[in-house]
């Protein structure tokens, strides 16, 4: 018999060694979607397919009532409804947004959450108002040092009940291409992004970008919410406080070549010219290279690698493979201005978080 | 080494006892997803949250270039462009469109296949031609007993490669609201459900709504393809040929009440009354009545149930629960107009086909 909310809400957990997915990860994976592979050929991800993961339900925003608070270490709070939102001056940023737990499944061995192949990634244009400019109207305090950002999306998590709040120090908040956007794509936000605005923090794995936005707080000591202080660090021990997950880590997909098996995914490709197009990004700065490999990584090759379309968009990538009879297992990697690339071996964390070490795609290409 | 298709592409395969979620249901979990239940409060789903299923990948369709070909027996085949099938009249239907796997991963023993829970459902207005004008158009030849469609999208199944491809009979072909769709809820089809065009035959599971139609083609013998004989049969034994799924089986849903925990998604609620809603549809006949438990079934009450917008869309029910602190159990089930209703026990078939049991809701209604 249940008689309180941590019997059904508990710790973290590993799987052990050889454990097949549960049934809970398998919930997660049903309502969480990730962007498949093919849809990296488009550069703003059409509706739908952008990968979504949202900790809750999703709340239902009734937009004519809902404000949105701005308030605490300020001179003067408001309260300022979709309307007033919309009529102040628009801003449009591209932004390649990715799950912090992108990669989690690979992991061995594997963080019990969302269960994450590579997929949680997704490109929209993002248009709404500079957070900066609504942090400026309220004036923020000398004494403050975070911004807390609550979401209407309400659960439990590891025992304890919440809504889904994030904090960003002052100087991140007010970083230029920080949005409060009510559009996405030149829509209105789908409910499953959002509706009717959200926080959007380029560079930033996603749990940054608080969806179902209605509280902003500014804080004159540092934010100690759950999601901050708790769940998005990296750490190897339970016991160790670890440390935050912050951008995105760089990374390279490929379109894959041929066509699936329905049931194992296998590719399976005809010999000869492939023409190979992916997409690759990161948050720490500009893709400066791709590399690609047909023989799991014994040889490698370089790709072309396109400019963004934008300051926070992915690249595009396209190489021309020649595909020979056999078993062949296809590798790409990216490496970013900042001197980041993607690792042969994962970096294990307790929740899989920011693991972008690539994984092989296997290809069976035909005598003919 | 792998030296020939079937290699990678096995037969069939049911889960050990015990056995858990394999990767490559995962993968397929992931790039095919379901409808939250939550969004059961949207009458019409809105874009991204109505559920996907596609045996392969989304093919890449130029719509400048494509041509639906209408030919076989018949007396003049045509070819048209869609601009051609955008000038000819307009239809609209609401369609409650559901996989025919929907459940599957309830059955144990566990058909190895997508893994869906209860959410691959969902109802879009579908506009397009009817098919029934086309066929008109190229005038069926009194010979002819089936029609079939072919999609863009192409890979391997059971070790045989080949588009998609299915077969309706003549008569359920010409019902009038089957339609060559080309806009779903009043914008052009998403690329993941069909763009430009695709087939809709309202009533039944999804997998008769052919993607990225290109070809129909009017036969003088059954047709014969491998998703009509061999993949979509409700069959025990392997070597039975079974009968073919055909119509969906009445279900209704609920919009779980409270709020979720994150990991294991069980409900937490608060005690006191609670104004719960779902959806019902069945594609033999009009939802009659739908029942509510909050005891594991082993008490009954009728809800309220609404009429459906439209001829193929589900309907609406309502009821008033009254939460007492404790772990509860609901359980909803639906009857339709036919005499069909939701069993207690699921109907085991290898493929996991039409499993329409209901799957009960453990909710922890908490002290006050």
């Amino acid at each position: 018999m249940t008689t309180s909310i941590t019997e059904i809400s508990g710790p973290p957990r590993i799987a052990d060694p050889g454990e097949g997915l549960s049934f809970e990860e398998l919930a997660l994976a049903a309502r969480n979607h990730a962007m498949p592979p093919e849809a990296l050929r488009y550069e703003v991800t059409p509706p739908g397919l952008h990968y979504v993961l949202n900790h809750f339900d999703i709340p239902l925003v009734d937009a004519d009532t809902w404000r949105l608070e701005v308030r605490g270490a300020v001179d003067k709070p408001i309260s300022v409804d979709l309307e007033t939102l919309q009529e102040m001056p628009r801003h449009t940023v591209r932004v390649t947004m990715e799950c912090a737990g992108n990669g989690r499944a690979h992991l061995a061995p594997r963080p019990v959450s969302q269960p994450w192949l590579n997929g949680a990634v997704g490109t929209a244009d993002w248009t709404g108002v500079r957070l900066a400019e609504l942090l400026e109207d309220v004036g923020v305090g000398a004494e403050a040092v975070d911004v807390a950002f609550s979401g209407a999306d309400h659960g439990v998590e590891r025992g304890m009940e919440d809504d889904y709040r994030r904090g960003l120090s002052v100087s991140e908040a007010t970083s230029p291409d920080v949005l409060v956007a009510y559009e996405m794509n030149g829509a209105p936000l789908p409910p499953q992004h959002g509706f009717p605005a959200r926080l959007v923090v380029p560079g930033w794995y996603g749990m940054a970008h608080v969806k179902w936005l209605r509280d902003v707080e500014v804080l004159a000591s540092p934010f100690d919410g759950f999601q901050n202080t708790v769940n998005y660090r990296l750490r190897t021990d339970p016991d160790e406080s670890g440390t935050p997950v912050t951008r995105i880590e760089p990374r390279a997909l490929l379109v894959p070549p041929g066509f699936p098996d329905f049931m194992t995914r296998t590719r399976v490709a005809r010999p000869g010219q492939h023409a190979l197009e992916g997409r690759a990004w990161s948050g720490w700065g500009e893709i400066t290279r791709v590399e690609v490999s047909d023989d799991d990584g014994a040889t490698w090759s370089d790709a072309e690698v396109e400019a963004a379309s934008g300051a926070h968009g992915w690249q595009r990538f396209t190489t021309i493979w020649v595909a020979s009879p056999g078993e062949r297992r296809l590798r790409v990697r990216a490496h970013d201005s900042s001197g980041r690339s993607q690792p042969d071996t994962p970096v294990w964390s307790r929740g899989g978080f920011a693991n972008n070490a690539d994984a092989p795609i296997p290809v069976f290409v035909l005598e003919g």
